[in-house]
């Protein structure tokens, strides 16, 4: 079987992210932007519309870095850390989900606090998330097209 | 600049029509299962949420084998036929959407008169629209992890 390990070692923990919610029946996306200014390493999309956002953090100093995952909150239900197996879970802030993980998979450790989406909120997310996915998979389809997107 | 041309007409013609709706800013899906037993040939999600479905007819015979397209209405706000240029569009069931294209693109020359889908059925294609569109990424990305879904 071909291996296509990504490079980088966040890009590594995002692809285990999404295997593990793909096997819980959740849809994901890479590098999803909500609003501009913000960019999220996992968004997923729960059989029932549930979103929950993941940030992946390979080490202490990527934690540090981020200014902004408390501007994450508002755009999903459920909010998690993703780090790997060495990580010192001590610093991460309380009150959020945690995952461990790899490149090939990961394992919920604690649960998130489910803070609910308004709906007109859950429509937006749902409908933008819809056509960010169908845009990646017509680039791969119809890879010539790009040109003419300007 | 590589060319990557479908091998079907109807292929063809499918791939013009995601261009054509990526112009009008629309996403779209190819051979997206709406309910069991239906399969339309191209979706289209506008930037509003509009939902279309197009269906694309390479010949009279293709167009004739058609049993199911009647079924497809309730799946969207507005449905089209698309044909090429050469297709006799006097064949066609009236009251419909016509598009004539080929595989760069495609216009509209009737309009598909509009009869919104009721906010339940909405929100339940979006979401469909949505996980589909992002397994379908997934896959490119991630290609190793098939074996995984069984």
């Amino acid at each position: 079987m071909s291996e296509h390990l990504p490079n980088q070692p966040g890009q590594r923990l995002a692809r285990g992210i999404c295997r593990a919610f793909a096997s819980l029946g959740w849809e994901t996306l890479l590098e999803y932007v909500p609003t501009r200014g913000l960019r999220v390493d996992v968004i997923a999309l729960g059989p029932k519309g549930e979103i929950a956002i993941v940030e992946c953090k390979s080490g202490i100093e990527d934690f540090r870095a981020d200014q902004k995952w408390q501007g994450y909150l508002p755009w999903c239900d459920r909010f998690y850390w993703a780090v790997d197996a060495d990580f010192p879970v001590d610093v991460l802030p309380d009150g959020m989900g945690l995952i461990i993980a790899d490149a090939y998979g990961g394992e919920i450790i604690r649960e998130a606090p489910e803070v609910k989406l308004p709906a007109a909120r859950r429509r937006a997310v749902t409908l933008d998330f819809a056509r960010v996915a169908a845009r990646r998979d017509r680039r791969y389809r119809d890879p010539d097209v790009r040109h003419l997107e300007g």
